[in-house]
Parts: structure tokens; sequence; C-alpha cells
């Protein structure tokens, strides 16, 4: 089969999602059966409207120089693809001879994937989707974890290291730091890494698989307050209260009218209403999964090489597979393999158990152990002696 | 005259304060006549509690990690000096022959260190008084900035640049992020060091000198999101409404009372709901301040530089003053200065008029100018031609 290829994101940037494009171009350029490459600009968006990038006619300075920038620079999406645009979808790729499908994307996305893949084969047009995995969030199953979380996880623990001396130097105040992931807890669990010392921060860690009981919120921070005479928090943004509610929400935001919490505002306020200490909130935000600064180059190359697998994947007529991580530790090595989108799709890997205390306020070692080999040491800070 | 030195730090951490106290370390050590040299745990709180660290006893490759960390080693305090507390600090000085004392702070800390001075010449103890400036905020007269302020203000312009970029590949959402600088708009305004294009992220950006009128607002965001279909805001966290009050403030903290604002939730939360747009907030808030990615080594070298000046002043029974940063732009040349701590004392030094422009939604090229030296190149991220 010979024909064009095309590269689409979807969902929300990483740090490291240009890193996949260029390993989609790198691997892309040495099938002669390729007759070219398009971007899509923003995503399904761009698909609908055909608006696209011809990535093989880039400068090939300017495409390494994209490689190692954070956030998408083909664009994204979160448009949710109706039945009709499907259709469309289809129609579009006809037209333009698009043989090689590649969607770079977490649960959702791969769901989408699956559904193009499906009404291809209805069709009777040949057609090759790969996923490529990408979510800061790393809720996909399948693999060991999705390019963008480590560098993602990376930012919290040192977000949280630096509030955290930051609260040491002053003390006398409890810091409640809002750490993204919707709702699975792997990021507000990495910022467990930034502990070196009992006494370190984060003193408590809450994860949005528990529902999070107001009093024994109250109790663990007047706890840690008592013995350090300070306190740092780190709460996933998706936590919900006890009653399944969430807290301080008054923001209704997106196509989809989910809520946007004030929920590390609100727990302040709690404290400092209920408790009496002087408290704050940082809430970070999508400098999370935004920023350079943090960004992994492990990271970056484990997201090279599953956009490059992803085209091996196409060329091999294994199309209808997401590619994913197989990682093996001690020592830390990376490789990748293939899932069947029907085995992501639509599907979330939220933090499991074992990964998570009895009390639902701290992370286990077996995490620590998961996650320390894909983030690299958080390098503490020296103290006096 | 000889005898012992004390440091102590005051009000928040920046990111270069210990190398401050680097400088003064490495300078006094210079000095035979000073018989020994103290760090204060805790700021004043120290400084009452005689909560001494022995400075010169730390070995030299934990006082170089030190120097090169973000946050205050020493620890410092938000403390104010009562009457009986400064007449407790003079006999504590007594007692351990202090006769030179340096003050790392901002304008209520060179306050409280020129009232130190002062009951000194009551009592006729010899004390020679060095005020070392800092402060992220840049709010401090007669120095051209303050130290640690060009690394928080690097932060800002990088987390807007990053955070523009993921605004950019998702669009059609408003960001409003929130930056620290409390009265002052220096470090809101630096936030316009990440354009580089006209369409680049900060489209807008408020500083707390003018009062915001929330119809120029809403009308403004709607301007800016109608020609580029998203739009990023800068707003200072001591942003006060048309009325003069805080946007949304609901959690009254600390010993001050202040209130702390829920500005950049509200403001996102007036968007969604005036304008009918998507909208967040972010707030990396004490991250700002605290993060050790962001810190500039030529903030470090010139705190350094003020460390060292102050026991260089102290030595030359040049008491009484504070120190200055005094700086030529093309090329930018820093040299230390003093200026009396009454100069100083308790003024606080806003964004002047001029580095405002007339709709006071964005700064002047004559304010870029004056921070682009001293925060360095913030580069720009590629782009697909």
């Amino acid at each position: 089969m010979s024909g064009k290829a095309l590269l689409a994101h979807s969902g929300g940037p990483t740090a490291v999602i240009n890193s996949s494009l260029l390993g989609v171009v790198a691997e892309a350029r040495k099938h002669a059966q390729c007759k070219g490459l398009y971007g899509a600009r923003f995503g399904l968006r761009g698909i609908l409207a055909e608006d696209f990038i011809d990535l093989f006619a880039q400068p090939e300075e300017l495409l390494r120089s994209i490689g190692s920038s954070p956030s998408s620079a083909l664009g994204t999406s979160r448009l949710e693809a109706s039945h009709a645009d499907l259709s469309r979808i289809l129609d579009v790729f006809a037209a333009h001879d698009i043989r090689w499908f590649f969607y770079t994307g977490g649960n959702g996305s791969m769901g989408t994937a699956q559904e193009i893949h499906t009404l291809a084969i209805a069709r009777g047009y040949e057609l090759q989707v790969v996923g490529i995995p990408k979510t800061i969030d790393n809720d996909l199953l399948e693999t060991d974890h999705t390019p963008g979380f480590p560098s993602a996880a990376r930012f919290a623990a040192c977000a949280v290291r630096d509030i955290g001396a930051d609260n040491l130097a002053l003390s006398n105040q409890v810091e409640v730091v809002e750490i993204l992931g919707r709702n699975a807890g792997w990021l507000a669990a990495s910022a467990a890494l930034a502990r070196h010392r009992p006494e370190d921060a984060p003193h408590l860690v809450y994860f949005p698989e528990n529902r999070l009981k107001l009093n024994a919120f109250l109790s663990d921070v007047g706890r840690v307050y008592k013995q350090y005479k300070r306190c740092v928090v780190a709460v996933c943004e998706g936590q919900l209260d006890e009653n399944g509610e969430p807290f301080g929400a008054d923001v209704r935001t997106g196509s989809r009218g989910s809520l946007a919490q004030n929920l590390a505002h609100r727990l302040a306020l709690l404290v400092t209403q209920e408790l009496g200490l002087r408290a704050r909130s940082e809430k970070p935000g999508l400098l999370g999964r935004s920023n350079g600064a943090h960004a992994l180059s492990s990271d970056r190359a484990e997201a090279y090489a599953c956009g490059s697998a992803a085209v091996v994947a196409a060329v091999e007529e294994r199309g209808g597979n997401m590619v994913t991580l197989q990682c093996q530790r001690q020592p830390y090595v990376a490789s990748t393999g293939l899932a069947a989108l029907s085995k992501v799709a639509f599907l979330e890997r939220t933090l499991p158990a074992e990964y998570r205390n009895a009390e639902g306020n701290d992370v286990t070692p077996a995490f620590l152990a998961y996650a320390a080999p894909i983030v690299g040491e958080i390098e503490a800070y020296p103290r006096f002696q």
C-alpha cells in the first residue's frame, strides 16, 4: 500500500508531544511508499477543515527546534467527533489519498481512533490507524506510562519541593498545592518524589481515587502542623469531597460543561476557618504541562520512539493499534509495543490501590519504585547543620 | 572596632537570598576584626530567642551549595518588631558582643533596621547596621532593582510564555494568570517580556497601580478574543477593582489580617459569566519566588555582591545605610552603592506611570528597556511556517 500519511494531535498539549511528531516525520521519511505527510492544524478541526501543514516540506532545523519545544506546534483540539464528523473525516482522507492516520492523544482520542478504524473497515477504505499515547495524566491502559507524564510529574515534584522550601523558611503556614491529573492521582502522587526526609514536603498527598472526608483532611493538617509548625498539602485537581461533590466549584467551562473547581483555595479557606491557621493555596495549573524547564530528555526520547514506532506499525499494516511503552526497572529499559485500540479506548487507568496508603493521605513505597526511574531524582536542597 | 557580626533574613524568601548570605560570609572572613559571624534562625524570631548558627563553622562545600539554592536556608520571618522587641534585640546584641548587624529584606525590614540603628545610637551602643536589599517585588527605592526580582521576573515571563503556548495550541480559551508583586506591578509587567510577536501572550497586563474597571477588563478580553480566538491575561495579585476592593477575597490570613484574594479565579469566573467564554485561571503563587529552575546567575552574582558590599560598609563604619545596585544599560554594568536607611524605610516604589500604557493594560517600551537587560532574553518557541 502507498499513499499519504496524516498526523493529528488531540487533547491537552504536553512538554513532549512535539517530540512524537518529530519521530513520526523522521520515520515516515524512510519509507518510499509514504508519498507525503500532513499535519492537521488544531486536531480534528484541521481535518474537517482540510487545514494541513506539509510536514515533509518543513526545514530540518525548524523541525528539530520544534521537537524540543513544549506544547503542540501543530495545534490540538478537544472536539469530540460526531457520527457526521467521522464520516466527513473518511471523505477527507479519501479525497487526499490518506492511507496512514496517526492520532496522538489519551483514552478518549484512542476511542475516536478506534471509531475511524472501524468506519474505514466498514467502508472498505484501506487505512492504517495507529494511536500514539500522550497524556500527562498517565491514565492510559496497556502502557507502562504515557509520554508527557514523566515531565509533568517532575514539574509537580519540583514545584512541591520548591514551595516546601519556602514553607520551611517562613514556617507557621499551611500550603495547599493543586496538581493536575483530572480523575487520576498519578501526578499528585508524583509530588511525593520531592520528599527526601520525613519532615520534607509534601506532608500530605490526596488522590481523587479516594473521596476526601473534610474531617479527616482537617485532622491530618492539624496533626502535621502540630509536629512541624507548617504543612504542605498536594491535592489533585479532580479531588471530590465525601459526597462526591467538587470543592468550591463555580465556573462552568467548555463544551463538556465541566466544572472548574476552586479546590486549593477552598481547602485553604477551610483550614483557616476551622483550624485558625494561616493558609495559602497555589495552583500552577497548566504550567504543569506546558513548561519547558522541567521537560525530561528521557521523556522526549520515549515520545520520539512512540512516534517512530507508530509509522513502523502502519508500514507493517498493523493498524487498529496504539503504541505502548514496555519498561523494565533495575536497570530501567524502555521499549515500544502495540495494544489494540479497543483495549484502551475510553478506558481510564486510575492510580491503583497498592500505590495509595491505607489512610489515603500518602503514596506507598511501591509507587515510588514505579515512578522514580521514569521521573528521575529530585535533588534535595541543602540545609545548615 | 571589633566584635561579632549577625546576619538575619526578613520577609518572603527569594531564589537568591542565600547568595547574599554567601557574599556576607566570604567578605566577613577577610576581616580580622570580625570575631565571629552568626546567622539568626528564622529572622527576628531567632534573634529574640538567641537561636544562632555559627556561619564561620559551616563547611565550605555546604555553604557553596546553599548559596546556589533557592529559598532561605537560615529561615526568615514576617515578625514586626515591637518596641519591647527592639529593646530585647539590643540586649541580645550586647550580650553576644554583636557590633555588625546585616539585615536582608525589603522596605519594611529596612524600617526595622533603621529603628535598631537609631536605638543603638540612643543607647550609645556601638553598632553598624547595614541593610541588604531583597524582594521579588522590586519595590525598594534608591536601587536600580532588588536582588531576587530578576529571577522572579524571569519566572513570570517564562510562565506566561509557556501558558501562552498551551493557550495557542488549544485556542478558544481565556487564561488569567495571577502573578506575585503585592501592591507593585513590576512582576506583572515583566510578563510582557514573553511577547515576541504582537499575537503572543500576554495579550493584556494589568497593574495594581491602576484600579481595574470591570467593564474595561471585559471589553479588553472580548476584543482580544475576537481578534485571536484566545486571550492570556497577566494580573498582579494585589490588583483591586474600581472601588478599591479585592476580587473575591474570602481568606483572612496571617498576623496582619491581610485578605488573600481569589483574584484570577474570580476574573475567570467573570469572563465566563459575562462574556460566555471558556476561561481558566492559573496561580503559580509562591512558586514564582521559590523555584530554582529560573534563577538567574546574574541575579545570584548581584545578590552576592550586595552581601559582600554590606560587610565592607560595616568595616568602613558606614552603618545606617542599605546597599543599592547602580546599573548602566547598553552595555549593562552593575555596581553597588549605599543609601541611607531613612531614605528607603517603609517606602514603596511602585511601577512608575511611564512604564504603564495609557489604557492601563500593557507596559511601555520604556519598561522593556529597563527590564530586558536584567531579566535576559526569554526565548520564543518556534512555529511552523
